[in-house]
């Protein structure tokens, strides 16, 4: 609808760029390679849990998630507080609440130009300014970007190395990159480690450089696909005040269905996330997931099973890909991103879609001749391999 | 923390009141008056449905409410399209999502000032203006409230009778109750019917006149209670773009516990709702929800005799009660709104906890002296009579 014509009560109707999520086939037959979820199913304990879940507690409001058994296997798994954990409907509510709760500012916050595209649909829709650094020509994360100016004599070598490397020629570069630094105006920080849609990981020293340059601001670590093969900085919630790290049961503990995210932090930033959170509804999370949430982290050895059997067939997937002349990031994540020497990714992605099989492809600047393709069974990238080798070599 | 001595990251914490939520209680023991569940459990099919559910299909994201079996069976129920329907994570979630998306203005909001405690913390928490117009002596919403006063000629009897009531000595009533109606300017109107926690209900001719002297703002009606006995305006969102009617599963449907609600309004209404609501969390109903909600809809005959019992229990309780010294507001609930002759209610609030009954009391102006009582299984409400009954005769 025009903007000039709205009269009566469209004027006040909230205008918003919803996120588009990928597609959900309804045919059986299709290989879903193109939404990062898990092939496996979860853990045994969660078909137990669901069996023996009585419907004739659902007349009752759920349990207060931090109330729960989920809240105690978790902060037992994680060796923390119930107190550092709050627990949400997927991390997509987690960290909605944190944008809400954190970045109450009129100072930008900071996520990459590349990286998961609901950061700046929360911030378009609590209205919070944010800037957007570029990652490097590597797609990664440039610690330097992070750092106000006034600060980077307190950084140590990742940020040293950066300015040495660039007193030469390209020095336009590290301008380009320093353009929030230079301000001293930071609202907050939030990015993904390892980053979506690119599958590259941070080392954590490099992520703590950031952490600890930014004491007052608070810092989000997004880490959706930490359990493929990252290192993750949730130690540091003890270190720093200012750390939020968001993790999720969509990934690698197989349970997208069951909408489980969670944060860990000191006490006070989850003390405020739950004050916004019984603000807007007191009762998210229902009964039927609990129960299942809390199967899932208690079976240790078959979440690490299911981890490894899915960077096992990362790592073959690279080398396949790779004879078929395509190019993958180093992927530490359930999925990679890969591009080909010379068929253009959107024709690769409209060519997999004839063959039942779905991947992700973003029509955005930078990226698109990329595409994210998640990582499946053995059986279902056979598959992809055979449809891909047919196109290459035709 | 005192405010001036917010440093770092603190000075862009949210701020906010949280509701406080009536108390759950981890003694099985206890007889729980006091949050408005139903006492009787879900259809069986919801068992069913339960037993049934495949947790082998939770590494999926949920499939999106309205394209569910869950949508379909309230389409049919309601007799609606699918567009006119959005379904959430309970009515909470469904009405926060429709303040952000309809009171995106600088005008005050109207909603009574008795009522619902999460409308004036969601308006807090979106930084919405409200104005609270108070209800009659009777514990009755006052329609002329809700109405601009150049709009009141166009308004029928109700506004009428009102005008002309206050032409003599109580003319200082009606300018207080007016104060809003002067500045015409309203941002959007909620209120509900019944009304919580008076349990009074309003006659549709008189919700309707609400509606169509607002066409200029949306007018949310919360049908959280509608099934006891109140009379649904669903009917006039055909017939008014601005109405939107906001039920949920946790009352009459047993299922507090699956957080499930829903609003019904026309499909502009709904697509805007929509659009915010894929800005926040694209997957919010869980798969296991979805399926043992449409299982509750789909057994209409179970859930009519829910409600007539609850209903039945309701008016032999207003007796009893009123055998007790009791008098109850004309309750269209399913729980009633109470106060004694001689007795303070906080003394009996507190009297009931140590017999293990649980009722709600709200320290607030005006109701301080009323308890608001679910209506429960006639074996809990006996229970409930006899121990008022050695309070009020010993």
């Amino acid at each position: 609808m025009n903007e000039e014509k709205k009269t009566g009560w469209r004027r006040f109707v909230r205008q918003v760029e919803p996120y588009v999520p990928g597609e959900q086939p309804k045919d059986k037959d299709v290989i879903k390679l193109n939404t990062n979820e898990n092939p496996y199913p979860p853990a045994p304990g969660v078909f137990r849990a669901a069996a023996q879940f009585d419907a004739g507690r659902l007349p009752l409001y759920p349990a207060f998630p931090e109330q729960t058994e989920l809240a105690q296997a978790l902060a037992d798994y994680y060796h923390i507080q119930k107190e550092e954990l709050f627990i949400g409907v997927g991390s997509d509510d987690v960290l909605a609440n944190a944008f809400q709760t954190f970045f109450n500012s009129d100072r930008p916050i900071l996520f990459p130009d590349i990286t998961y595209s609901f950061y700046s649909v929360w911030a378009d829709l609590y209205r919070i300014p944010y800037e957007r650094p570029a990652l490097d020509e590597n797609f990664r994360i440039r610690v330097e970007d992070y750092i106000r100016s006034d600060r980077k004599n307190a950084s140590s070598n990742s940020v040293i190395a950066c300015e040495k490397e660039n007193s030469g020629n390209s020095a336009i570069a590290c301008e380009t990159g320093n353009f929030i630094a230079k301000k001293n105006e930071i609202g907050g920080i939030i990015f993904p480690n390892p980053n979506a849609p690119t599958s590259v990981a941070m080392e954590p020293e490099a992520v703590e450089e950031i952490i600890r340059l930014n004491p007052d601001v608070v810092v989000i670590v997004d880490e959706a696909y930490i359990d493929f093969g990252g290192t993750s900085v949730l130690p540091l919630i003890h270190k720093y005040d200012n750390l939020l790290v968001v993790q999720t049961f969509s990934k690698s503990r197989s349970m997208a269905g069951a909408r489980i995210g969670f944060a860990m932090g000191n006490p006070e930033l989850i003390a405020a996330m739950n004050a916004v959170k019984y603000s807007s509804n007191s009762y998210t999370l229902n009964s039927p997931s609990l129960a299942m949430g809390a199967a899932a982290v208690q079976d240790v050895a078959y979440f690490k099973e299911t981890v490894q059997k899915i960077i096992r067939t990362r790592e073959t997937a690279k080398a396949r890909l790779a004879e078929l002349g395509f190019t993958c990031l180093d992927s530490k994540a359930n999925f990679l991103f890969v591009t080909h020497e010379s068929i253009p990714a959107k024709e690769i992605f409209e060519y997999l879609k004839t063959k039942k099989i779905y991947v992700r492809y973003f029509a955005q600047p930078r990226i698109d001749n990329y595409l994210r393709i998640t990582v499946g069974t053995e059986e279902q990238m056979e598959k992809l391999y055979r449809a891909l080798g047919e196109l290459v070599n035709c």
